[in-house]
This record gives structure tokens, sequence and C-alpha cells, in this order.
């Protein structure tokens, strides 16, 4: 019988912390700091020898930091005789890398797998991959969890009538995610169809499907700066929408992300808490939904060798 | 008949600059910059299919981020259909982290070899690896450099008479270094023995060797803090040594550094370019010497696929 041992790393403390104490375990004792020269210096302070060890990390920003973090601590886990090392990666940075779009780029995303394997993680628990596929990047185990539940009960508990909201993808690599959601709420969906008519003409965008009068909710997985998002808005209001909410997994929210969110007429962003947010992007117009619960739930099921399929969607 | 390219990243443009100026050709475009949320976007601007490819970079502050910038090109570069995939790293970051000192600690060092041929590097040229054993670290092609011949050119320069200096390392574990460099000035050694001689007791210095009436040259791989080096300059006077020099192959040069030489009785610290100076460290009492004609010249002889042996030490 193997022991269940949980750790945090510098990324989003509050989060492990949370899962811990729902399963009613400690944080395993870690330091993780800097030498003098900046490097990461991390030492185990208990043993874990024999154990089935879960790493919490999520690598936001500073994702280089955070992700050699991670890596180390694999490193250092490994060496100490874990049985397992599952890293639990609530926000994949560099997802959005998972392709070549031009020649001659790197795919990141693909490096990133490989690298945590190379350290010597045996199982990886993600939730909302930026696209689906980065799954098959790994050769290792790879759970992949959803929130599309939990943001999508938020809105129900919001008690708005079932023929009053449309469930809106801000473009069209995030119709699958929307439908979901719609499924959920049992509400119809349109997509934001954006053309650029001629090269160095600016954008026009279309709704395909009826938003007038209604109330939209915009989804996507991450909002970054906010451009996409807030200028969708815009175009759903000119298009007679009632009034528009927005929703996403992964608030990444780097530039001018807050102060465009201040400045849009979206009524809340939902977010959940995959990435912690500093004090000053904790504007009230921001709702933060915890995924601690849904983790937590996953960690047991692995650790007691359970299905983790329900939790997919 | 393959063709060579070489490129830099973002520690040391302008060694990378000399090596290339050296060699008569120019640097190979690419940009390496960042997305807003801080994550690392390169692209190579140059087609190098069926290329020879040289990548400059030293894994110096901050380390993290450069490790990261290099691996992502390293993939970038494999990516691109690069014949060979040269890795050269002047500074070698993460090298003292090179064996568990105690339980539960990381080998990162052995990490960031493990890092670099996931990612694909074929080759790898690194210059005064802190232990020599890290080549062992790795299962690809790896030169080790010395810049012992470089430091000692330049103190023979001086012109000092061969029985009026000694070469000191500051601890036992840089004796091999000193008597690499002893043999060129044609000078005897002498070593810095620090003992505790209970817990919480402060150290004592003993110097094994004559240093009386003697200008002495400490030499270490590294100088990060400063602590270690300007303490020995002192136990040197204090016993009798005329004037100290110091060297060393990276001038890691962290936190209290500066100011500890500025303030220390060594009257001229010599270093190397393997890491570059920002304006505020380059005091006049540091002199830097350039390993670009020794690179350049590793680089040609590999890409001619001529023996790299001889400058090994
Ligand atoms: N961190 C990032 N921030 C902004 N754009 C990115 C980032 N990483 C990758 N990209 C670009 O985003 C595009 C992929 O996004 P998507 O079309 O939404 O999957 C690619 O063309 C990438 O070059
Ligand atoms: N970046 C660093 N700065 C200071 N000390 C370090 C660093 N990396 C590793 N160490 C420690 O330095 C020791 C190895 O140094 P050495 O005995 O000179 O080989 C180990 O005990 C490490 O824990």
């Amino acid at each position: 019988d193997s022991k269940l041992k949980i750790f945090s790393l510098n990324s989003n403390y509050p989060l492990a912390q949370e899962i811990a104490e729902l399963m009613g375990v400690e944080l395993g004792k870690c330091s993780v700091k800097h030498f003098s020269d900046g490097e990461i210096q991390i030492n185990i302070e208990e043993s874990i020898r024999g154990c089935d060890v879960f790493i919490v990390q999520s690598t936001s920003y500073p994702v280089n930091e955070h992700l050699m973090e991670l890596l180390i601590m694999i490193d250092a886990v490994k060496r100490a005789s874990a049985r397992t090392v599952n890293v639990v990666i609530p926000y994949y940075g560099y997802a959005r890398q998972d392709r070549k779009a031009k020649a001659r780029e790197p795919i990141t995303a693909k490096l990133v797998a490989n690298l945590l394997e190379t350290a010597g993680a045996t199982r990886v628990i993600v939730l909302d991959l930026h696209a689906p596929q980065i799954q098959g990047f790994f050769d290792i185990l790879i759970d992949h969890l959803m929130a599309v539940p939990l943001i999508s009960e938020y809105f129900k508990s919001k008690g708005f009538s079932e023929d009053e909201v449309v469930i809106v993808s801000p473009d069209h690599g995030g119709v699958t995610r929307a439908r979901k959601m719609a499924e959920r709420l049992k509400a119809p969906i349109a997509i934001i169809d954006k053309r650029r008519p001629k090269p160095n003409v600016a954008e026009v965008m279309n709704i395909v499907g009826n938003v007038e009068g209604k109330i939209c909710i915009l989804i996507d997985d991450i909002i970054d700066t906010a451009g996409t998002i807030t200028i969708g808005a815009n175009a759903l209001l000119e298009n007679g929408a009632k009034e528009v909410y927005a929703c996403c997994t992964h608030p990444v929210l780097s530039g001018p992300a807050i102060e465009r969110i201040q400045n849009s007429v979206i009524k809340e962003l939902v977010v959940t808490n995959t990435i912690k947010l500093p004090e000053e992007k904790m504007i009230p117009k921001i709702t933060q939904l915890s995924v601690a619960q849904l983790m937590a739930e996953a960690i047991s099921r692995i650790y007691e060798n359970k299905s983790v399929s329900t939790l997919f969607d």
C-alpha cells in the first residue's frame, strides 16, 4: 500500500492548498527557492520513498521559471524513489504553439510534453488544453479534465430563462466548446465569423445565429490580451443582443487585458483559478470559480486506481 | 557539401557576433521575442535545410529564460531539417547542481543535459565545466574547451619574473585547474585550506605552500558572490603575499560580488566573456578576455570534421 503526497510549487499555492484541504491531507514539505545567481534550488523535506506523488504547478507567467521549477521538482521526486510521479498542470502554457503555422517555427507544446517525460513524469493531469490534440503529444498517461460543467452550473444559478440565453463562440475554433456549454444550459449557439475582405482592410464581424434580444455568453478557453472577446462583445450588442457575459477557463490576462475588460460592454467575466490572479487583476467585473473540487476528485480517483473519464465532460 | 550557419540567441550576442566575424560569416537570421504573456516566440528567418547549424547561447542569468530559448530554438532548427544541431554553451548554468549533496535533491546539471538531447541537439560544445564529469551526463558528442591557456597568456604578458609568481587554488576542488595554469607560467602552486574547527565556529584559513613575498594569482572556474575569492585574497596577504591577482573563466558575479571585489585587496580580476557583463559590472578592476577565437577555432574544426582535442588544454 503506497502513500499519497501532494506538493505545490510556486505558481498557484492557494489552489494546491485548497485541493489538499478537500482531500484531508497536508501539502508535502519542500523548499523551492533561488540561489543568488537566479538558479532554482529545490529540496524535498520529507521522505517520499514508494509514494504516489502529485505535483501541482501551472505553467503560467513567468512560464519559463514555472516550467523549470516543475522539471527540476520532477527530477528530485524521481531520484527520491517515489513510486509514481504525477504532474497536475491546471494551466498548460505554450499550448498555442501546437503546430507550425509558418515555416521554421518550433512546436513548443510538443517540446514541453517531451521535457516532462524526460524529466521523469509518469502521468499528467491537465484541464482544458487549448487543443485536445495535445493529449497525443504525450506517450505517458494523460487525463484531460473540463471546466465547462463548473462554469455552466454558475450561469445556471443566475436563473436566466432558457429561451433567453445564447452561447457564443468568439471564433470557429471554439464551436465544440460552445456546444458543450449550450447542451448543459439547453441554449442555442451562435458564432462570431471574422473575415478580412482584403489584406490590410479591417476585419468584418458577422454573427452566425440569432442574438437579437438575447443574453449572450461568450466562451473561450484562454483570455489573453482580451482583444477577441471585447471586440466580439461589441459586435453582439451591435447585432441586437440584450447583454453580454463572457467566460473562460484560463485567465492569462496579459498586457492591456484588464483595461480592455474594465472598459468593455461585458457585464461579467467568469474565469477559474487555474491561474492565480495577482491582486490588481481581481477587479469586480471578474468572478473566479475554483477547480479545486474537480482536481481533488481526479487525484483521488487516480490514486485509488478508479476511472477518471466521467470527469472529462 | 553542407553549409555552416551560426545563430545567436539573447544571452551573449556580442560574443556570437565576434565568433561569426572571425569565421568570416554572417550570423543567421532569426527572431527571438516574447508574446504578450511572456512565452518565447522564435522564428528562423532563412532556410537551414541540410545545414550544419551552430547555436550560441550561455545559460547565464536569467538562466531559465535562456535555457528555454535554447531548447525551443533547438526544436525549431531540428524541425527545419538541419543536418546537425550543434549547441555552443560558453557558460553551462546549473553546473554546480551536479550531484546529490543532501537527500532528495535534484541533479539539475544532468537534467539539463537530458533536456538538450530530448530537444534535438546532436553535439554540444562547452568551456570549463564546473566538474569535468558533466561530460559524462551526455550521450551525444561533447567538446570541452579550456580557458586556462588564454588566461595564462594574459598573465605571461605582464612580464612577472618566474620565481615571483604563485598560482593559488581557493579550495581543494580547484587544484587541478591551478596546476594547469602553474605549468604554463612555470610557477609553483599553493592551496587555501579552509577548516571549521567546530560547528558554528568561524572557519580558519591555512595556506598550504609558500606565498611569502610572492605575487599570488588566485584561480577559480566560477566567481559568483565573490566571497571565497575575496576572503582568500585577505588570507594570502596576511600570510605575507606581496600582491594578489584573481582570475576565473565565468564571471557570474551575483549579489554582493561587485561591491566585494571593489572593496577587496585584489589588484585585478581577469575573467572571460562567456557571460556578457552588464555595464554596471564592468568596473576598472575587471579585465575581460575574449574566448571568441577559441570558440571559432572549435566550430571550424567541428564543421570540417577535424579533431578538436588540441583545444582541450
Ligand atoms: N503565447 C502566445 N500568445 C499569442 N499568440 C501565440 C502564443 N503562442 C502561440 N501563439 C500563436 O497563436 C497561434 C495559434 O493560436 P490558435 O489559432 O488560437 O490555436 C499561432 O499562430 C501561434 O503563433
Ligand atoms: N547556483 C548556485 N549557487 C550557489 N550554490 C549552488 C548553486 N548550485 C548549486 N549550488 C550548491 O553548491 C554545491 C556544489 O558546489 P561545489 O562544491 O563547488 O561543486 C552544492 O552543494 C549545491 O547545493
